[in-house]
């Protein structure tokens, strides 16, 4: 079967975005310890404010990871219809106490964690976005470096590293 | 709407075996650089003798990331039906050498990487398996611990880490 026609750049960024601020959608999360173990986990995800915003409890291996290590991968979508996000912790908040965060994540995910005891929201920034389906989709698949936003796809044979 | 009903362990392996043997089916790979940054990319996945086989550039990050640490976290299926994998590198091959594992893995993926310069073949080998759908499958999710299938449910509550 032929692969589909490769999106164009203005295409995927709207995908992207409908991606990201579907209800009840999940992230798949992962972190890394300091000794170096990878871990992965889907939870509910919430976009608000160019943000990925997650609830989990503060013992749990992502938030000690995050707030260790700053750092996440996430990718929401099946696999071949992928959002890749290289994001960084830009805060924990516990779920009880920003009350337009908790109203904008409880807006996109199906479940509310407002009374959840000792879960906290993780706020995490975009570094780098990319969106691909198909191995053509390749090419051109960084939407976004340095949190912005790329204007001009990037020239063919970046990021192709896979 | 109510979840369905949890499945009961011999259920719940029969499902995994399922799909860790899908037919063009991917599995999520995170891994974790020396420096704490995690990685994580969709591949095709093949189960080759209790084994979770990818193939991937000897050059690409997981690859390193993998010879380097030895440590995988795999998640096939949809984040709420999920297989989740701790895994250890048992071996890297180059693509062309290892017959009888080239010959396992295309028989279950949907691409031939045995003609891929610098492929490698990553043989991963589980240590813990977990399998859920919704919260209610947390309690019994544990499948399999120190590489072994586990004959009988943990208690309740363990590994209710999330």
């Amino acid at each position: 079967m032929p692969l589909p026609t490769p999106r164009d750049r203005s295409t995927r960024v709207a995908d992207t975005l409908a991606m990201l601020t579907t209800p009840a959608i999940d992230v798949w999360v992962a972190t890394a310890s300091s000794d170096g173990s990878p871990y992965l986990v889907p939870v509910s995800l919430a976009w608000v404010d160019e943000r990925a915003v997650i609830a989990v409890d503060a013992t749990s291996v992502t938030a000690r990871n995050l707030v260790a290590s700053r750092k996440a991968r996430l990718a929401v979508g099946p696999s071949r219809d992928v959002v890749m996000v290289d994001a960084e912790l830009e805060r924990a908040v516990d779920v009880g106490e920003d009350v337009a965060l908790g109203e904008g994540y409880v807006a996109q995910a199906d479940w509310d964690p407002r009374r959840s005891q000792g879960y906290q929201f993780l706020v995490l920034r975009p570094v780098r976005l990319q969106a691909w389906r198909e191995v053509n989709e390749i090419p051109g698949r960084t939407l976004m470096r340095g949190g912005r936003w790329l204007e001009q796809p990037r020239p063919r044979g970046e990021d192709d590293e896979r």
